[in-house]
């Protein structure tokens, strides 16, 4: 497994915020008085792409005591993120039919994990998550996904409903899966490019996406018992979409 | 939720054994001498049973010092286990079309729970686990079922071949879900009586019950990834079998 690689300085952290590198947390010096034009850019760069800061003790720093570290550093995920306006013309230029995932609100690590995992044995292209609210892509969710985050992209926008717009444009059709409707998921043709919306487990998907959505999948349960676990949602509708496709096994598989 | 029952003393232990309780373990106490008649017949009714004996010290015996425990208690489950058997007739009776899962050695107490929830969910009407190498049936279990676990019959039988035979000769059809096939999930006939057998995620089903598979159900993954989980596995097919049932809807849920 890669390892997690640590930045320090204050232009090395600009420059991979700058190039898109997954940055979880940026560990800022206690008491370090920071004027500079360069560290403000950096807080700013961190604020516009919704990177934490941790203000931590000078102890922290023991690791790069002979380094210029200039009071910040930051780990960097081995995970690379996307975005998916550039991905889906790659996707269509494959001749592939496009299944998309996109997760509203999954701030679970296990059921991040588990997704990714369902999905990426499932064939799907790629995974959109929020840049806020959502799990961290960590050692963890790269633990419970099995490995799986390395073997299908993961995109991180900024703002999911642009993107649904972006994709509807695209020509995908975006299905939710959610209780408040009465159309059951084998009931929906997912023949063509499929988005498919799963939100938080707790409260769901938010109606603004809810209503953007072409089709609202239901999988019933029983009465009595709370719903299926979003994971376990996510196998179901996911197979149902290669049964129904079955003409492309040969390519997915 | 409900709580977990203490049981001390020789003769209310041995009787809570005879009546089918499900008991986790039983805690004896260290350096006593146990030479009793009855003794020797709890040690040898929780060896038939497969229940385990933890030898612990005096104090954990505090909690009840002014009882007579005679150096010996256990922790029941609020889960009643059943025996098939009992059970079947039952079902025909009521006019089910029976669904039944059988789990072979899923001994992680997660996948356990979570393939409860999916299986109350789908409206399964049992669960069938062996007496050895299964999850334990405890706290653990019961929440990361979400309550399922308490919602749906759970049969615990010595001898699974022994159950496997019973359930072919009551006119179920046993379906292993397995990679070792070609047959896809959803080419199977789940029209009638069903018992689907899970296995161990690193073991697989063994074969002398993949032997007895009237079926074997595949659920393809894409090549370099790892396969579904179990719980999600289960989902997958479970709800093809509700697919394939769409009369039953009503009357499941």
């Amino acid at each position: 497994m890669k390892k997690l690689e640590i930045v320090y300085g204050i232009h090395p952290l600009i420059e991979a915020i700058i190039a898109n590198q997954t940055i979880k947390k940026i560990f800022s010096q206690r008491g370090l008085k920071q004027v500079s034009n360069a560290y403000k850019k950096l807080i700013s760069l961190s604020k516009e792409k919704y990177i934490p800061i941790e203000i931590v003790s000078k102890q922290k720093f023991y690791q790069f005591k002979n380094k210029n570290h200039q009071g910040v550093f930051a780990i960097l995920s081995p995970i690379k993120t996307y975005h998916i306006q550039d991905l889906l013309p790659i996707f269509y230029e494959k001749g592939k039919n496009p299944l998309l995932i996109i997760l509203d609100r999954i701030t679970d690590v296990r059921n991040f994990g588990s997704i990714i995992r369902t999905a990426a044995c499932a064939g799907a292209d790629a995974i959109i998550i929020p840049k806020k609210d959502t799990a961290m892509i960590g050692s963890d969710s790269i633990k419970t996904s099995s490995g799986a985050l390395f073997k299908i992209p993961i995109c991180q926008e900024k703002n999911i409903l642009n993107t649904i717009e972006f994709l509807k444009n695209s020509g995908l059709k975006i299905v939710s899966a959610t209780e408040k409707s009465n159309i059951y998921w084998y009931n929906i043709d997912f023949s063509g490019p499929i988005a498919l919306i799963l939100g938080n487990e707790e409260k769901g998907i938010s109606s603004k996406y809810l209503k953007n959505s072409y089709e609202k999948a239901k999988i019933p349960a029983k009465k009595g018992i709370s719903s299926l676990n979003v994971s376990v949602a996510c196998g179901v509708i996911l197979y149902e979409i290669l049964r129904q496709r079955k003409y492309q096994f040969k390519t997915r598989f």
